[in-house]
């Protein structure tokens, strides 16, 4: 029996992280939708990605687990997704539970955990920290 | 006609500069072999993985453009691998330009530039690049 599964995201800077999701949100049913954000819609949320939204659906349709792209377009398009793709399973990251909870009498609601917690911030964050301490170190070495 | 491509690599923290070259060796040909580093070979090499050879090989599995995974163990498995799996194209990154020639009376042999030039090191040093410049801003500011 098909199960259809619905997630949504940005997917600026495509990494491993995304991958996980992905792959995991799939293992929910058998066919999977992925709405990414147009470049329009990341602008009304006040978010300046690094890569246009071509390239974003390019990278999100190179994977085996998504089976449907869509272009999320506005925060309100989410009710009609569920009727129009049929949707069984609606999924996002555990960094968003509890919001989505008013979709529950359309399908489940699912929050996953990000794979060790690992998010684009997360990355980023690691990688400046571990800059941060080299820099450090170099100035206490010079200073010494 | 099968036309049958290779390549190699480590593929930690996995990113969209690795699918982009993956998807453009596929486009070479028409089935796509993907040699990863085992975690002993990357000792042997000096370099050490923030992931293991398992995860690794999960992510690169995980693109629509990669038909089959094999283990890279050592450096001089390349000459054996074209027999094995019929290679016609033996695919690089560019930094590795003019170190595989010698493969090229068994096969083509081609080097992709990596798109825009990305590759783990580039993004790694951007960032870092950012960070300190926003370091220096705020040093700046609280020195004025």
């Amino acid at each position: 029996m098909k199960k259809n599964v619905i997630t949504y995201g940005t997917f600026d800077t495509f990494h491993y992280g995304h991958i996980e999701l992905l792959n995991r949100a799939k293992q929910l049913g058998n066919h999977l939708t992925v709405a990414v954000s147009t470049d329009e819609f990341n602008m009304v949320k006040g978010k300046t990605c690094m890569f246009s939204y071509d390239k974003r659906v390019e990278w999100v349709k190179s994977l085996k687990s998504v089976d449907r792209v869509i272009s999320e377009n506005n925060w309100d398009q989410k009710c009609l997704d569920l009727v129009n793709y049929d949707i069984d399973i609606f999924v996002m990251g555990h960094d968003w539970t509890g919001k989505f909870d008013f979709l529950s009498n359309q399908c489940k609601v699912v929050y996953l955990n990000r794979t060790d917690d690992i998010s684009s911030t997360d990355i980023k964050q690691m990688q400046k920290q571990s800059f941060f301490k080299k820099f450090l170190d170099t100035i206490k070495k010079r200073i010494q």
